[in-house]
């Protein structure tokens, strides 16, 4: 099957690591790989290296060329971030000249798989039921009332689909957005909201045929783009037609507007959008040292508990008589921080941002 | 009078920013300037220029002649430190020849004094005591229980004395080394206790006599350098003799033991060690921004109290939601500690140069 994974997203919540020039699926967080890297590995599991697509932002693609095997056709470039229906969209034109009823798996590149066994079974039994024309979405039992993600509500279950196994497989009733506090603890007990994994599998022909129907000037757009396939003019075209695009998500563009049925895989393979350094952290508990101190650097950790230290480069770091908090170190910006405030990174980033009139 | 800056120590109680080639007298800590320059424009005030000495380690001899307006010949280089006793006897036989009976101010280069005036002043009368063949020495009034300090035990007082301002002046009794905390609290409510500011005023021939009753092999040592003075072979002899010094302070090789009656002038103008991080925190407490956080560096504080950050760069440190925290950001080397921790910076200091095997 096809992989194609989604890289353009550009992410502030780990500045000072990721800035606008190297968003978070480019660091080396979740391991001594890029995220980016990582997902690779994973797509590599289920898709033949040739079936490997990617798409980037225009000032990723010599990154992405450098630290991947992927030659220049697979790495497909948005002159303009516009959201994950025309980047989805973009991809299916291309795959569709190969093989339109070959299945696609489009994933972010920036999320974390404990169980990689388990995913790639899922994401076959996916393949299967996506094989025969249907939309298949992944979604996550959640096992904590997460504030921080979408839902997906599941109607009843639809255990006769090809590739469903027995009681992983739901109908989608909805996606929901990012709930409160009280709302996720409601979600949780009830049993009916997964989160939205942001991973989909269906083959060209059929999401082609969904934003026909439900975005016509994106359909109209790719259909610019792709008479331009092969062309000298493609990049110009490109450029045109994404200029003028409304960005919107796959999720509410086709997902939510769709009349065919969308089936939900429920999974437990360990995922998380690592969407913080706390989350990270959580992530990596299991390797902290014995005062759980979660040290990724050259970094010395005295009288000091619970702590998480990150540093792209060797300087030395020490910690004396410090709980609780994050370090995080790069060349020209360091971020000393509460290990529970990570959701405010944005804001320090922004209010940065804001009075140095540029990113810093 | 000729003034003597003492800038051979070496300290660790500001690592990461102070290291073995960088002590404490050359960082840019109580202000723009190095503390050595601040020494230096103090003691300008009651010195002309030509009679400005300092006595330095051979490591620092470039240093210190780039960053003052002195002449090679103003900068006396140990070969090796031996502490105060040796560093003033070289100083005095060097001062000898060009004037005996002129009084030598000597003085740490690492020291803080916010009434400059008031120092001057004070100053002036113990030259005046000393230029009889006196020996007087500075004591600062203490305002705190402090164990970081040494203390000078005072007798009856000395108003007599030629330089003695009324109220001002003491015999001293002895030297105390550093309390504990009772201790300190004690010594601070019996008035006979004032803390050792390591300034002391005398003239060379005083001095050298001193040297010669109390430490004969110090003062055999500084004859075989004496007779060198002028001569090719000064720097050889320099060395042979540090070599097999003894290292003993000026006021336990002297003070302790002279019969000379030693004058202390009971000080009040604003002195400081600036012994730790905290120490320089408080001193410069007035500049805090309005949540008292101390930005010695391009620091943005957001959500945070009480803290200092300190950078020998322009890198940005941003800081969110901590409190009572130091940040010491050097270019290889970066220190996150509670302030209230800085006495254990030197323990930071000795346990990584154990487990690197060098300074780091």
């Amino acid at each position: 099957m096809f992989s194609v994974i989604m890289a353009g997203g550009s992410g502030t919540r780990f500045w000072p690591a990721s800035r606008e020039r190297l968003p978070k699926q480019f660091l080396k967080i979740t391991s001594d790989k890029t995220m980016f890297e990582e997902t690779l590995e994973r797509v590599r599991r289920f898709s033949s290296d040739d079936c490997v697509y990617t798409v980037v932002g225009s000032v990723h693609e010599e990154l992405v060329l450098r630290i991947s095997s992927l030659d220049s056709r697979q790495v497909l470039v948005e002159p303009i971030g516009r959201n994950t229906a025309a980047c989805i969209g973009l991809a299916a034109i291309h795959l569709a000249r190969r093989d339109p009823d070959q299945p696609m798996v489009v994933l972010p590149a920036d999320h974390y798989v404990s169980d990689i066994d388990d995913f790639v079974r899922t994401i076959q039994s996916a393949a299967d039921a996506a094989s025969s024309g249907g939309i298949v979405t992944l979604g996550i039992t959640p096992t904590r009332p997460e504030t921080g993600y979408g839902y997906i509500r599941i109607a009843g279950q639809a255990e006769s689909e090809p590739g469903a196994r027995p009681g992983n497989a739901y109908r989608m009733d909805r996606f929901v957005e990012k709930p409160d506090h009280a709302t996720a603890i409601a979600y949780l007990a009830d049993g009916r909201h997964l989160w939205n994994s942001g991973i989909f599998v269906f083959t060209p022909r059929t999401i082609l045929a969904e934003i026909d129907s439900h975005l016509p000037s994106l359909a109209s757009g790719l259909r610019e783009i792709d008479s331009s396939l092969g062309r000298d003019d493609y990049g110009a075209v490109l450029a045109r037609v994404y200029e003028r695009l409304d960005p919107i998500s796959i999720d509410y563009g086709i997902m939510e507007r769709t009349t065919t049925p969308v089936l939900v895989l429920k999974c437990d393979f360990g995922w998380s959008d690592v969407g913080s350094w706390q989350a990270l952290y959580e992530l990596r508990a299991g390797e902290c040292d014995d005062r759980a101190n979660l040290l990724l650097a050259n970094a010395q950790a005295i009288d000091s508990q619970r702590n998480l230290v990150y540093s792209v480069s060797d300087r030395l770091v020490a910690l004396l008589g410090v709980e609780d908090l994050m370090v995080i170190d790069t060349p020209d910006a360091l971020l000393v921080a509460r290990l529970d405030r990570s959701q405010d990174v944005k804001l320090v980033y922004t209010k940065l941002k804001e009075s140095h009139g540029r990113e810093v």
